[in-house]
């Protein structure tokens, strides 16, 4: 497997992390993502991280950059499912990941990006 | 990673298999997802395999039961994003998955679960 799947829903791409991530993984998420939203005209990434159980500052990073090259290309990106405990040890670690929304589950995140996209 | 996630979107779930499947994964999906079609009374499931490249008897058989037990508790299954190779030998081997709608990709069989909800 190297390659995450990314999902067309409506004018949103939806990408499901279930994989432990490494460089290589990273830079085809990141490659393919933003060839897709060229291709589709996407205006926002929804990002689901509910099945990581460890986020690390390596993650943090590529969620940072994906957030910072989707906003390039004129989209939106969510991080949705973060769970309790690694909201809690991104907090105790001082990670932050800026300019990047949040939302609790991929629902909220469709409503949050529905939001952004028209008051634009 | 011991599960595999199960997004709510709307009135039906999506589940993205990314993962080699075994045993132990294939029977925890069954029983979280019956588990979510009832708490959600979600009225259908798309199974998302375009991550899948190989889809041999062991996965089938797994779509296959998901499929009956999401129907036992009135709600259609849909898979969606199957690769053409995987197609290709799924016929050429014989195998069938009796019951089981397809699409092309999620927005398909999205409209395709809207549909039959609708109808019934």
């Amino acid at each position: 497997m190297d390659r995450i799947p990314i999902l067309r829903m409506g004018e949103f791409l939806l990408v499901t992390i279930q994989v432990d991530m490494h460089d290589q993984l990273a830079l085809a998420l990141q490659d393919d993502l933003s060839e897709r939203i060229s291709r589709t005209s996407a205006r926002g990434v929804l990002l689901d991280i509910s099945a990581l159980d460890i986020v690390d500052s390596f993650i943090g990073r590529m969620i940072s950059t994906i957030s910072g090259l989707s906003k390039i290309m004129d989209a939106e990106t969510v991080v949705v499912g973060m769970q309790p405990a690694v909201a809690i040890t991104l907090v105790e670690l001082g990670l932050t990941m800026p300019g990047v929304l949040t939302a609790l589950d991929v629902e909220r995140g469709m409503n949050l990006l529905r939001e952004r996209v028209q008051t634009q």
